[in-house]
């Protein structure tokens, strides 16, 4: 059995978005009770990411840490026509995932107890980001 | 057909364990010929490699890369509380995979020769690791 | 339905190669409208990543970024028996990916606008390299 959904998210700029939820409720939809749920991001300025799920300061210092090794407006970069915050957002995105792919037991994701799924929006400008998510079972 | 096991890892801090020897054990029990096997962690604090299989020194300088883009006590990171090893574990986890989805073919994982499937794990502490893999074919 | 074909590269050492409409015909040929398809590769000095496929300088810049963050002769490598920008090649390996999955929808991957597959050789030499593909619908 295979099916699949998109998800759209109106991002507000760079940060991170709790997809968790969402994609447990396409996996219960499906009705798979054994399988594989893949999450997918069809950008490749905004990128997806397992993560702590308790403490926001982990996804603040995850922002720091890019900042500091891929900074906005690096001189390093030529590609810059799309804005300083661009070819950061593509180094991020190489950084991280496109795609990730979660068990599924039991009828849903089995993820661990402080993993959550994330969207990460690596522009500063308000976006919209599609996530397809298939669930084989 | 699905099959789905989870192994138990028992680190003694961190460092590198080695997993490829129990996965093709999984694949070659599932009986599947042509395939995908997908290992996926439940932490948010150690991950996944796919890495050359043959020379230590290769993970002794992956961990001085990571050791100095992402330093334990690095006084950026404000999520401290649960050490100063904890945010530079999460910084690595997203750095590097939560899950790997490997080629079966002829009823093994089809890795390539001088690839192993290791578990990093980020914290200096010993921690009991769960590592769920699912046999597709 | 699972079909698997390999994909042979002969690289011209250090840079991206485009695997997109190799893949994309693969799809096609297996019949699959609705799935999967998995993108591996049998190494661990090259990688693979989905990236921006318009402005060559997107390319250039991840070069640059990489060199940045692990430079060819760094001497904090000890693993160099196999030359200065081996080890270096395992680092940019293990930032970005060995395994990509990509979801199957009317007849082909269905990635978005800008994102293109690559292979990212990141030794100076040329090299023959092996990437596994693995259609399931």
């Amino acid at each position: 059995m295979i099916g699949q959904d998109v998800i759209q998210i109106a991002t507000q700029g760079r940060g991170t978005y709790d997809l968790t939820s969402e994609i447990q409720s396409i996996v219960r939809s499906s009705g798979v009770s054994l399988g594989l749920c893949n999450v997918f991001i069809r950008h490749t300025s905004a990128s997806l990411m397992l993560c702590e799920n308790a403490d926001p300061a982990v996804m603040r210092d995850l922002e720091t840490f890019m900042t500091r090794i891929a900074p906005d407006g690096d001189p390093a970069n030529t590609h810059t026509a799309e804005g300083p915050d661009d070819m950061p957002a593509h180094i991020r995105s190489v950084l991280t995932q496109a795609d990730l792919n979660l068990p599924i037991r039991e009828g849903r994701c089995d993820l661990g107890t402080w993993q959550g799924v994330y969207l990460w929006e690596h522009r500063h400008a308000p976006h919209q980001r599609k996530v397809t998510v298939t669930v084989t079972g």
